[in-house]
């Protein structure tokens, strides 16, 4: 099958966003917990987390300002940090319901039904549910201009974990910890490790690890 | 278990490289075709793929120019174009393996035993083995300065499936193509859904669609 630019023109608003969506290959799926200066919390899900590099450890989130985002974005803006928390299957129906269009005394802790946790190192809620969660500080807003979208990047102050997690290398196994992906906007996978494969090197083959 | 910057600082090299990889959830894993102007190709494995928008369709990947990268890059500035290709279990060795630092003149495509297609729409290789693919043209490329990592984007010209993988609402089963998910540097999952689930609302509940 083949589709080229008329094909997109043709398609329906929904449509369109549904099917370019989910072409990307699977994201990473967080909640990101943020407050404003009156304690008044916000809980977002989000699939557009990057890791952005690890010494300083960065992240970036996508925001669109006049979507449902605009919560989380103005909290970040107001109070300069965010949390980001791993969905496992236990909460992942709550994850997807902070994307309803709750008002802005709502807090979607309540509303869905999660728990808020704090830390002495920041004053964005934690998701207590989250087996797998981090916070940042906000360091740059980036503006992408072609399409009018924000990359807000933060920087890592704190991880938290439920478990140990963290292999002797240094990699977090976060299908142990459960934790989800999804696709386009809608779809909820659990993972399967098929394996680890060793450094690349031209002049030796791979391993499994 | 809590982490801070004290952790971090004291975490060697690649110990950190792999546990903020990895931290960030679950990526999508694509292979990023390109080549220059005298049709030398080169294809990269990459996990930092990130859906922009979908009118105009929008993607970016994330370049570190001083890495192994650097080939990707200099093709796409010379060429202005690139394709993506999902991996999926029948040869993501294969894909691992293009992250090893081949030389100039070494197409990875031979090295690692992948073939190329072309399109009348692109001059960048797509990978034959891929179920889904699709070819995107250079629109910008965004420095983040904080790290001199690239945001390179895309737009979406042309997209190819080996199958029908479109549902009627036009979200795209990725999983029913077998394409696969990555955390961290170098461990490859499958994916198993969970559900689908409605548009959420405030005043009606979650259905599985």
């Amino acid at each position: 099958m083949q589709f080229t630019e008329n094909d997109f023109l043709s398609m329906e608003q929904r449509y369109r966003a549904s099917f370019f969506n989910s072409l990307g290959g699977f994201k990473s799926l967080v909640l990101i917990g943020t407050t404003n200066s009156e304690k008044q919390t916000n809980l977002a899900v989000f699939n557009s987390l990057m890791h952005l590099g690890a010494n300083p450890p960065l992240c970036s989130i996508l925001v669109r300002p006049a979507s449902v985002e605009r919560h989380t974005y103005e909290n970040i803006l107001e109070t300069k940090c965010f949390t980001v928390n791993h969905v496992n299957e236990s909460f992942y129906k709550q994850a997807h319901q902070t994307s309803a269009r709750y008002l802005r005394h709502q807090s979607e802790f309540n509303e869905v039904g999660l728990t808020e946790e704090y830390s002495s190192l920041s004053i964005a809620p934690y998701v207590t549910e989250s087996p797998i969660k981090f916070a940042c500080e906000l360091v740059q807003v980036v503006e992408i201009e072609l399409n009018k979208t924000l990359l807000v990047i933060g920087k890592i102050k704190e991880v938290v974990m439920q478990g140990d997690y963290v292999l002797e290398d240094g990699f977090v196994d976060i299908e142990k910890a459960g934790s989800m992906t999804v696709s386009g906007l809608d779809s909820y996978h659990k993972t399967n490790r098929i394996a680890r494969l060793s450094y690349a090197k031209t002049d030796s083959p791979l391993k499994e690890i």
